[in-house]
């Protein structure tokens, strides 16, 4: 791992592609590598992470004392700070992605063609990825991880306030490529906090294949808007539970209420929930619930009238994502009203149906338009780790070609393997 | 099909934007339509074009004979003009891609996670796409063919030229919708020739999901340069045959041969030879077979010591596509000098080894970063048709997620389908 100090770079661009030429050869050497390497590599990051426990609080301490300091809001504070709770997790997932089956060099089922020719796919890296992210430091093992086992070469930029927890996870990841015999290049961090650094990783062509960001609105919209190279990103995750007309009583208001408050700052966090006008009681029974639990309801029209403390929604609260104890609310006939409203204003993120009707169920599946679809489940699950990917490096809302959590085979594409014995065409 | 005439627009950023809206509403039809409707339609479509044969090729004289007046290349006149052999490949194209399977619907194994959620992947279609492209008038049935069997609606901008021979095609397609029962807004052609559309629909993020741009180097270069929605691509095939050390002669021969002279214009044509040094003995009766055939020979310096008559290669001649009768060739160490020279100025198209060494084919397969490797197949192979793929509407050198030739199966995307029972997250 390249370890400059940030006070050394004078040039952010000529440091960005300085990190992209050698992010380009290491990149040929980690595609082809080993799934031993890679695994050995990964295990070790997580050892490493095990035992440098405290040494990563106390880096993580520098780091908080200073975003205290500069006085930043709580939700931020909460998303920088390291605990030995998150320590674990984090090197669990490390853990959980060396046992994935390695997607690299896996070939699909060969068709004999024909002219004579085999031919089949397999699954190569993308080759380099640059991740732009804030605050979480966990994000820098998570995203070298996904990206090792993918094979891709990364380069990382973090959040200014998080730079020295940063580094010392970056330091965990060195010992790592180092046990695994593989290039320190393959995961970089940029050395500065100059903008400029981030202008030049969006529009470096020549040595990302693609820009993942990962934080809030805004830095996703100036990465979109700026980025000259794809990008594979989720904007908003204005997510629903639609109650469907004779849904089971208690799974509806488990799966409504886990899915608002299992966490509000979630992007798979509930906002908006639509009730079938058939099932109005379990609605009042659920406002009781979520009331009590502190979070402040918004109603249609209709709403309104069965929940007098419901404030009026109005358009804005049906597309926005309060990731906070707010919940908007609206009665539907029934499914075609409540997909239509998904579609209207849904931001294809995560959407749920809690039904005991197959074909309704089918239908929603079907028909709405989401990186997830559930059934009878809260959407909260929407997460990388809930999937079975070990860690995530995003959920995309995106469609070329990736959607939802995003893992290791996310990061992977396909190349055709055509076999012949000297096949000629006619 | 939305038919009307491009005399009639007269605002081409407003006609764009009524494509659009109209594409987005019926591709929420056509996105869960029927396998047979889609089928039935695709048959109906191939039989119209068999039936109308006389007819287009009156539509197409119209445009071959203003082509002629304008005098232009006899490249061009080429890809525009429709034979009867070329109007039989196309309805047998839309037969084969009816025969596929239908990939939108199509599960993923489901996963069964600790937290009792079961999880899976669900194809589905990418929305709209736009396809822009130039004088070959077959684009406008495969484009129409392959969006329709993937459930995404298509906006179709032919070159000029074509004009009237796609819309003749235009009409087999609306009777094939009609015959399946499907909304006539799946296909729309743009009805106006004036460049004003092209940017608007370039930038036409609401409604329009991917562009696919189908021509010349400098309407694609154009279309990355100015779209806003993703873009699948090919710029150039600079493709390469390495004959190994150890290569059959024959083999060898056919394949480097066939690789250069199957179709000068194609793509996937051979523009540089490779060959081993221990294996010059086939590069001069190859060069002899190349010369007797009109092909222009340039290469190193070690090529020209055997091979007189060729010139000298430049720098230039490693990254040119020729796309016409003039061979590159350098001799080489072995593989490893091949790769790294594919590696510096290839294309990620398509590149072949001939070789009877199961190690180094392997390793070339493996190591290439190429949409398509071959072994012992020659380049021109790289075609939708010759991998089954019945059309293709293009060949993606992209890596986002799709990369060799595009079918129905690349014009879609997964999402997550997650059930559970009223399952919450503790």
């Amino acid at each position: 791992m390249n370890q400059q100090s940030h006070t050394t770079v004078t040039d952010p661009v000529a440091h960005i592609h300085e990190l992209g030429q050698r992010a380009r050869a290491s990149s040929a050497v980690l595609s082809i590598a080993d799934t031993d390497a890679k695994n050995k590599a990964l295990l070790a990051m997580a050892d490493a992470i095990d035992v440098q426990k405290d040494a990563l609080i106390t880096a993580n301490k520098i780091d908080m004392n200073a975003a205290n300091e500069r006085q930043i809001s709580a939700a931020m504070l909460d998303r920088l700070e390291l605990t030995p709770a998150r320590i674990d997790s984090m090197s669990a997932g490390l853990r959980a992605i060396a046992a994935q089956s390695d997607p690299v060099g896996a070939l699909s089922a060969t068709e004999l063609r024909p002219s004579g020719l085999e031919i089949a796919r397999m699954r190569v890296p993308l080759g380099v990825i640059g991740v732009i992210y804030e605050s979480r430091p966990n994000v820098t093992a998570d995203a070298a991880a996904i990206c090792l086992k993918s094979g891709n070469s990364v380069i990382l930029r973090g959040g200014s306030e998080a730079f020295n927890s940063n580094q010392a996870i970056a330091e965990c990841v060195r010992i790592g490529l180092e046990a695994g015999g593989l290039p320190a290049d393959c995961v970089q961090l940029v050395a500065t906090t100059n903008r400029d650094a981030v202008g030049a990783l969006l529009t470096a062509r020549d040595w990302v294949d693609v820009i993942i960001p990962r934080g809030g609105k805004s830095l996703v919209a100036r990465v979109s808007e700026d980025a000259r190279v794809p990008v594979i990103k989720h904007l908003d995750g204005i997510c629903h539970v639609y109650i469907d007309s004779g849904a089971d009583r208690n799974k509806a208001l488990d799966v409504a209420f886990n899915s608002k408050t299992y966490r509000y700052g979630i992007c798979g966090s509930m906002e908006t929930l639509l009730v079938a006008e058939s099932e109005t009681d379990i609605l009042i029974e659920l406002a009781l619930r979520l009331e009590a639990h502190g979070v402040e309801l918004r109603g249609c029209e209709q709403t309104r009238k069965l929940l007098p403390n419901a404030v009026a929604a109005s358009v804005d609260d049906w597309q926005t994502e309060y990731l906070g104890p707010i919940l908007s609310i609206r009665v539907v006939a029934g499914l075609d009203e409540a997909m239509q409203h998904i579609a209207q204003y849904g931001s294809h993120h995560t959407d749920a149906i809690v039904t005991e009707n197959m074909r309704r169920a089918r239908q929603f599946v079907r028909q709405v338009d989401s990186s997830s679809v559930m059934v009878n489940a809260a959407t909260c699950f929407a997460d990388g780790a809930e999937y079975g990917l070990g860690a995530e490096i995003g959920i995309s809302t995106d469609k070329l070609h990736v959607r939802g959590p995003v893992g290791a085979l996310g990061l992977t594409t396909e190349k055709y393997v055509v076999t012949g014995d000297g096949t000629i065409r006619p």
